[in-house]
């Protein structure tokens, strides 16, 4: 059964990007609902690679600013959280827990390049389920890719070797209506093939 | 507002990857009402680099077959569509059209390594979306990454260049309880560094 308008609207046909935010704190409590959907999406043998920092505090804002683009700078400056959606590169040392029924761990232990490939997939599309999470639960984001992946990975990673991957401005718009109409698509026929 | 408890049951609390479908087929107005829910979901620059594939014919089935993995060849020889998801390497002549106000081809045109990652990243975004958009429709889906993409870009992209990401089987579940009980997840705090 398809779920109703209102939860369509809210997903896909009326969510947009957002960059400019209300003032309205995003708390711990939030962050923990939007994670509890986020890790029921399904990753490949289950891995859960995706790891999150929650970017609120002006000290931690300041740690993130060298590597933002210019584009990004004030926007995610004043977002009320910027989430840095990073992965475990070590993921695979959970699957004995996250995925019991087979030696999963030996897949990756020894191959590095199906490691670093598995990690980037599924720790991208945990990030986009976190993106249709935080919109289930009334949350608007703002993801970007510009920025120095390098410079984040040094300022918060350097302890435990986590790598960055994209990251999510997250907030309640401050606008009901979006500053500017949605950019055009591709068409269905223009990028399928029905074989 | 946040989406009613229907709605975040079918996404996310009791949606589950069903790996046996009924006979119900999937047909292609099924297939363009989910691709017009995944095109609206947010891409870097809207680029938009995901191309779909969706394997139904017998025909197309048999070319499928030799690339996949022992576990995966009869639960996707079975499934009503098989979905490829795919990218396009050279997603980036549509940015014109698709992100008029900046000259975004010239981002990508002349640094293959930051197009082959954003392809990668954004493809596996719109991936995310399409599982997203197929539960929100009232179909089940099961991804699954365990398959030889050479193989599959031998098969079916030697002439349009496009490269395959991962593979969705895509109906309704036969059952209406999943086969065995949910895998275990990474707890919040064991995922999460607030900054």
């Amino acid at each position: 059964m398809a779920i109703d308008d209102a939860a369509l609207n809210a997903l896909f046909l009326e969510a947009r990007t957002i960059w400019e935010y209300a003032d309205t704190p995003v708390t711990d409590t939030d962050l923990a609902a939007i994670y509890d959907l986020v890790k029921l999406g399904p990753t490949s043998a289950n891995c859960s690679p995706a790891r999150f920092v929650y970017v609120r505090s002006p000290e931690a804002k300041e740690k993130l600013k060298p590597a933002l683009s210019a584009g990004n700078l004030d926007k995610t400056m004043a977002a009320p959280v910027t989430v840095i959606v990073a992965q475990d590169p070590l993921f695979y040392q959970h699957l004995p827990t996250l995925f019991p029924h087979a030696d999963a761990k030996s897949w990756f232990s020894g191959n590095p390049d199906l490691a670093e490939e598995t990690a980037f997939r599924n720790s991208t599309l945990q990030g986009g389920y976190f993106i249709m999470a935080a919109r289930a639960l009334g949350f608007d984001c703002g993801p970007m890719s510009g920025f120095d992946k390098a410079k984040v990975d040094r300022a918060f990673f350097a302890q435990n070797g986590w790598k960055s991957n994209f990251l999510i401005n997250l907030g309640h718009s401050k606008q009901a209506q979006a500053a500017f109409p949605r950019l055009p698509r591709h068409k269905f026929e223009d990028v399928t093939i029905l074989a």
